[in-house]
């Protein structure tokens, strides 16, 4: 099968937002084996929309189209599909009392009632997340799929709602394995793995570079979803025999989510005291659905006076060794342990810029664990960067990953 | 000028890459006053190539092209320009040189020469990060840039020889601002703002929902950058007067920013206490370079034990009152106050789902704000969602707005 993937908003062509849905749903498609040839962006309006849309029913078989569902007036996609594909619109009233219904209470403005009204023998996909409900329209042998722009609320119905539909179009089934790495270089990993990623049909390796971590995803096909994953097996095993502990998790979300699953299954509560990620670590950690069974506790010591009156470090140790140093790492991990009683605290200090400062130049960074195998350190292994929120973000997810280590070794020591 | 651009590449139609070079020129054009009506990606396919070039030779004066121009077999945009504008390729022996020259030493492999040829009569736009060089060629009044489709090459080639020869054909200046709004719907902002949303000209306004707030972009041309802010003050200030402070600033980046502009002018220090956003707010606020001036310290008090024993939360008031109400939001900002020694303290308790707890509904949450104008508390606004995440950020942005709101009138008062 053939798509095409339409990204409809304005603000796309300004610049002011980055058109990652495109690359979502690239993925997705791929993973179901279906071939992505063209991504368009086109503006709120309705005539290069229809020219637009007239060319993708020309060359393709099916089409994703996302944005221009809101309720405003230059939200203009459904009219756009309709026209093209000749369907009139029709009036669900059940979406129309839901929507009514989200505004209980409050008024309901009018331009809102667009919302209920779809192309005649829609297929409506529910939007759980939002106002705007999205739809798929087969007709003479073209599938189009509309989505809101919202990321949020286009990837939860993508991989709620429209999977299941596509995959019953598909003769075969796709399994896609994920394999998550933290410290290999996306070249180096390229070079270790050449024997695996060459000429890979099925199943397929493919690798991803993200933000200071790889993925290598495994895709099979096969008339079963068992065989499929059965033909990635191989492939994940010798990926896991070539990364050893690089390799972080298969089918995981995060480092973080591994380390959740650790921390779970041995009973330790965590507690975390962060300098230079200022609370990214204990957002990220609490991000995970449950994580009050292993996270009690964060502390966000930004100031050296902070890091005295609540994490307990004492000032010589500043003084003596400065904020970002092995020993000050040491010591608000140890009395982040105190303060918190948790069993287990991850410490985190550095220089994140933009500027350098007198206790190192941009990226020097240590961490420290205390827990039940005493208190560790390190220096972070990090590359110089001038941006710094990507910095925090590969900060937090080496810190995570040192923590990691500590957890493996506190495991794998008991056994 | 109608302008488009073309983003040649396998690697963005399969969603291993996000597509920022589109991000990065369409930001560029539109600084420019140059209308951007298209992005199109297409895979490294000379035939899908040809066929967009033709189009968009029919609709664009402007055509700017990344990706392609390297050394490989499937490294193809300079041919198919070449032939569909009717240009026959032509060797630069000066080019062939260099580039000759950044092998010495090592094998030259002969398909590098292919970078040394391009279309007849093409402006070569030097390449001083990388081998591919670039080039805009004018014809039939017609302008095509061809550009290399590795980030940093492209945007250095833009910046120092692209925007130069722009500017010296364009006759205005386009001039964009940003009006940020917490607090009205996009529907509601629409129809209150109808006025000045329908059938704008110049200035163009424009709305945009985001994660829990709302933007409104006003956008004017002229001859000169002054004359076209001078347009754009009218429907900035009319926005003002309807909104008041829902509108919460104008060209700034966040809720977080303006609060540290506000905490930075009154001298103020604030802390946190965040039980279900989980540290999100600290690190939004210490996102911003320089949040040292105005934050030392948070607290992320997940669990009871931690909120009395870190933040000084009277047990009887959380076993009276549950964790997830006014009193503890109140005791939390208090107690947050006593131990960070902060001027003003911020905290957030609530029910983040997936699940319902017994202390309240998934989208239950309370904040307090303790300082100089006494202890407030306040139950947000906030609609259920199943999506934990994007509710986490919309708690984060209210619970940080409802903190301006304090600030605001502390700065009223002192007045």
């Amino acid at each position: 099968m053939t798509a095409e993937i339409i990204c409809v908003g304005t603000e796309l062509l300004l610049g002011n937002v980055t058109n990652t849905n495109a690359t979502f749903l690239s993925q997705k498609l791929s993973e179901l084996g279906i071939n992505v040839y063209h991504h368009s962006v086109i503006g709120d309006n309705h005539a290069r929309l229809s020219e637009l849309l007239g060319t993708a029913l020309t060359r393709s078989e099916l089409i994703v189209i996302t944005g221009g569902l809101g309720p405003t007036y230059d939200d203009m996609t459904k009219e756009a599909v309709a026209q093209c594909m000749g369907l009139p619109l029709e009036l669900h009233p059940d979406l129309l009392e839901k929507i009514k219904a989200m505004f209980a209470g409050r008024d309901f403005p009018k331009n809102n009632e667009r919302q209920a009204w779809f192309p005649k023998g829609a297929f409506i996909l529910k939007n759980d997340w939002g106002t705007a409900p999205s739809c798929l329209i087969e007709k003479d042998g073209h599938t189009v799929i509309m989505l809101p722009g919202v990321p949020s609320e286009m990837k939860n119905i993508w991989n709620t709602y429209v999977t299941p539909e596509l995959q019953k179009r598909q003769d075969c089934i796709l399994v896609s394995r994920y394999c998550r790495v933290i410290g290999v270089g996306e070249s180096a990993l390229e070079e270790r793995l050449e024997h695996l990623l060459k000429d890979s049909m099925n199943p397929t390796v493919a690798p991803y570079a993200g933000n200071g971590e790889c993925m290598l995803r495994v895709t099979a096909r096969a008339a079963t979803k068992e065989e499929a994953f059965a033909l990635t097996e191989p492939a994940v095993a010798a990926i896991g025999a070539e990364l050893g502990d690089n390799l972080y998790g298969v089918d995981v979300d995060s480092v973080e989510q591994v380390v959740f699953h650790l921390l779970k299954k041995s009973g330790l509560k965590v507690a975390f005291c962060e300098s230079c990620t200022g609370g990214l670590i204990a957002s990220r950690m609490t991000a995970i659905p449950g994580s009050s069974d292993v996270f009690e506790c964060g502390l966000v010591t930004y100031s050296n006076r902070i890091k005295t009156a609540v994490a307990g470090v004492p000032a010589q140790i500043i003084n003596a060794h400065t904020a970002v140093s092995a020993e000050t790492a040491a010591a608000m991990a140890e009395g982040t342990l105190k303060v918190s009683g948790a069993d287990v605290a991850l410490s985190v200090t550095g220089v994140m810029g933009p500027n350098d400062l007198p206790e190192g130049p941009v990226g020097t960074v240590y961490c420290g664990v205390a827990g039940p195998l005493g208190t560790r350190t390190v220096q972070l292994p990090l590359r110089r960067s001038r941006d710094r929120n990507f910095l925090r973000g590969l900060t937090a997810n080496r810190a995570i990953d040192y923590l990691r280590y500590y957890l493996l070794d506190l495991e794998r020591g008991a056994k």
